[in-house]
């Protein structure tokens, strides 16, 4: 299929080329109503923020330039069908887990997943089996689930109705996960991937290969994050012999807005434009400048940049910091001079580098210098060993997610949520992955954990300080007491 | 609270001024990594859309900027907080259902809702209770249900968790819902309503009162649909007495994206801006502008104007088409003049004013001369009575939720789904009303209905043609013998 054309987008251009009278929705009208102090930024794209005309189709029944848009995302990702998401990956994780499962349902799940798919497991009233990922000393972090892990959850659990796995990880690690999907397909399981972070896979050497390639069944991914596409653009692509398409274009129908932003969608026509066109020698400035900035970033005692291998994603750069130093300190130091990386852990730094070679080196330069200058002397500050974070290798929640919707709870400061039921998930952001799960026990190494990322700065998203936890009234007895399924 | 300043955009505005390096997502970094087709419009927009970045702020636990803009939306609009939506006002209809109600619970929902309602109460779980609207004979429309079916709904359900209603209808025709918020408070029930066409309804006079100043507990509207803000832009304001403000915030949480979009959020606090600063000059003029633009559509003897009462919104004009003219055939003529219309019905299309004077006068006066010339001697249409479409005052599905997530379905031509039960809603859009709720059985006046709508042009919003109706080899006999509860 052609690839050189953008039918969405293009349809939009010519619509405004008509400059079109509006009487309807939106309010703005083509642009011409608009706060004044906002028009320069927002006017010219106010001109395709249009609605459901005639020739413009609708999301949620495409027969016109939505379909034909992303029949060519299909044929680029090689997919049975490509949908168009305007809610993020949010919309199809959420979508995926309520297309596979009913209340009660068993649902293999990777334990550090995105809160998207642990809110869709709370939305569909799932019975989460969390299966735990490695512990890598060498990165200081959790990775994946191996594929033993697995094994042992499918043969403990072989009337799952799906594995939800995570692929790559936040940091472009990717893992063997073609086996694991051969696995559960010989349970005639389906594996439905929350791949945010891959949608550049799909161009192939040098970078990892798709799951929708190794036969993963559903595949979310962000166009917004590693593609050139507007935050909230994103694909769902499915390829499989399971009965899901029609489930999942009924839930995607159902989470996304009724008016789905043109922009958004349009975005995702040009995203598909845009790495379908990339060719060989594009790929090899990437990767050059890549290298360069990966050599620029290595001119410091304060940290050292992670080796690239052949499991990982070439743009993403992570530094790790020097034993005792605050990876905080770091980042602000380089927001000093105005570099602001995607995010940071206990002891890493992520990086991410564009779809393009990078333009700014001098300025990099100049950052990196200035960083290392404010670096000098600084104090030492307390470490923290994350390895025992997740104890038990597969592991349920204390309580149904139906059982927690009539359970109220309590606010208490976090270390006195010691032993309790967490009536709420704890999620640095980003990445976004929670620490405590709704509905499990809450354990020492957890609170630890959390304490000392708050001490590092990282950003916790509540809307309140502490934690809830289930109250007693209830149940008339200490809450951690009540056995499961109360 | 001063309304002069926009703290989100012009937070944004001031990042880009500093030129950042960005090493995180979005993959456009900051709009340097564009398609070349399309920088020309998306370019400027790109600068502003970026991330969650520390003095960004975070929409899923504000504490900066965010919290800033919602402060100032919440003063404006009067309410106790005001909530950001980047899914649209169908995020705000989803969370405020799944906020109320667990499973199983009664809702009282006005039958003719938009399909966000209806889909959250799916999502939900709910045992709807729909109360059916009046017909206006005059109209020759379903309009509100009226207090005495509210009144006897309750009665007869004094144990529903919430009433939900449409304020105002599409055609921006208000009612006295304020006794009828105040009869479902004497039953200590809240009152959620969809305002999505109310978000002007805040400036007072010349418009219709907000149910928000009306005594509703949830309130829903979408800023771009009446405001100037970006499509899937919205608010969802709450006050109320009873324990909701949580569950709404976590339900928003859940449903929305974990990486809402800046320019989204950006133009909700420049929509506020905008609203709070007009005055009542440009209030005036615009009302001298309807006025005006009323004039021009009315130089026809092809369809009336429908009067404006003091239970309308002045900015909704709507041509009420001479007896057996097609709606359609009018609606083609005007976009062969460039001049697109919000939605048509059997007998009815309704023209939205802006929120600021029409400048476009000279177009429209020719356009409806043309207009005007293109329908003389048009052939008659056959036409249709809908006002026997709802017969029940009040009504249940025939199948709960749960029940019908357990069925299968087979799709067959509309007329063979007769006395079935329907296993989709059918919905024309715009206005994405439903006319067959899933889970009712089907009637001959529902089929009649569609048949008239697909052969006057109406879009339904379906993925087929036919109809999906619940199979029996679920329950090996015919499934709409099949009683309640199932």
């Amino acid at each position: 299929m052609y690839q050189g054309i953008t039918p969405l987008f293009t349809k939009l251009k010519q619509m405004d080329s008509n400059n079109p009278l509006s009487f309807h929705v939106p309010g703005h009208k083509n642009g011409q109503i608009y706060d004044n102090k906002a028009i320069d930024y927002y006017g010219k794209m106010l001109k395709i923020d249009m609605t459901e005309l005639p020739d413009l189709d609708d999301l949620h029944a495409p027969t016109g330039v939505i379909r034909e848009a992303e029949a060519l995302a299909t044929s680029f990702f090689q997919s049975e069908h490509t949908f168009f998401l305007v809610g993020g990956s949010t919309a199809g994780n959420l979508a995926m887990i309520l297309a596979v499962c009913n209340e009660g349902d068993k649902v293999i799940v990777q334990r550090n997943s995105h809160k998207s798919i642990i809110n869709g497991l709370e939305l569909s009233g799932a019975n989460p089996i969390f299966i735990t990922p490695e512990y890598d000393q060498q990165l200081g972090r959790y990775t994946n689930p191996s594929i033993e892990t697995l094994q042992k959850a499918l043969k403990l659990h072989p009337d799952a109705k799906a594995v939800v796995l995570t692929y790559p990880d936040y940091f472009g690690i990717t893992y063997p996960i073609r086996e694991m999907i051969e696995i559960a397909h010989s349970y005639n399981i389906p594996v439905l991937v929350d791949e945010a972070h891959g949608v550049h896979f799909s161009l192939g050497s040098p970078f990892p290969t798709s799951s929708l390639h190794l036969g993963a069944d559903i595949v979310v991914q962000s166009a917004h994050k590693m593609a050139p596409a507007m935050t909230m653009a994103s694909y769902l692509h499915i390829r499989t012999e399971f009965d899901l398409m029609d489930k999942v274009a009924h839930y995607l129908e159902l989470l996304q807005s009724s008016s789905p932003s043109y922009p958004l969608m349009a975005s995702l026509d040009i995203a598909r434009h845009y790495l379908a066109t990339l060719d060989r020698n594009d790929l090899h400035a990437i990767e050059q400048s890549v290298l360069n900035v990966r050599n620029i970033l290595s001119e410091s005692n304060h940290w050292s940049v992670v080796p690239i291998s052949e499991k990982s994603d070439l743009l993403k750069i992570t530094l790790h910091v020097k034993h005792g130093l605050s990876t905080e300190e770091v980042v602000r130091a380089f927001e000093k001079e105005q570099v602001y990386t995607e995010l940071s852990t206990h002891n890493q730094i992520l990086f991410i580098h564009g779809l393009a070679p990078f333009g700014k080196v001098k300025d990099l330069k100049k950052a990196v210098k200035s960083v290392n200058e404010q670096l000098i002397n600084r104090v030492k500050h307390a470490t923290i060993d994350i390895s025992k974070l997740f104890n038990e290798q597969i592991q349920g929640l204390v309580f149904s997610y139906q059982t927690m919707k009539r359970l109220s709870h309590i606010v208490v400061p976090i270390d006195q949520g010691m032993n309790q039921i967490a009536a709420e998930s704890v999620i640095p952001y980003p990445p976004g992955v929670p620490i405590i799960l709704k509905g499990e026990r809450i354990t020492a190494a957890h609170i630890e954990a959390i304490q000392h990322l708050l001490s590092q700065g990282v950003k916790i998203q509540q809307r309140h300080t502490g934690i809830k936890i289930y109250s007693k009234e209830n149940t008339g007895r200490p809450v951690s007491d009540v056995p499961p399924g109360l």
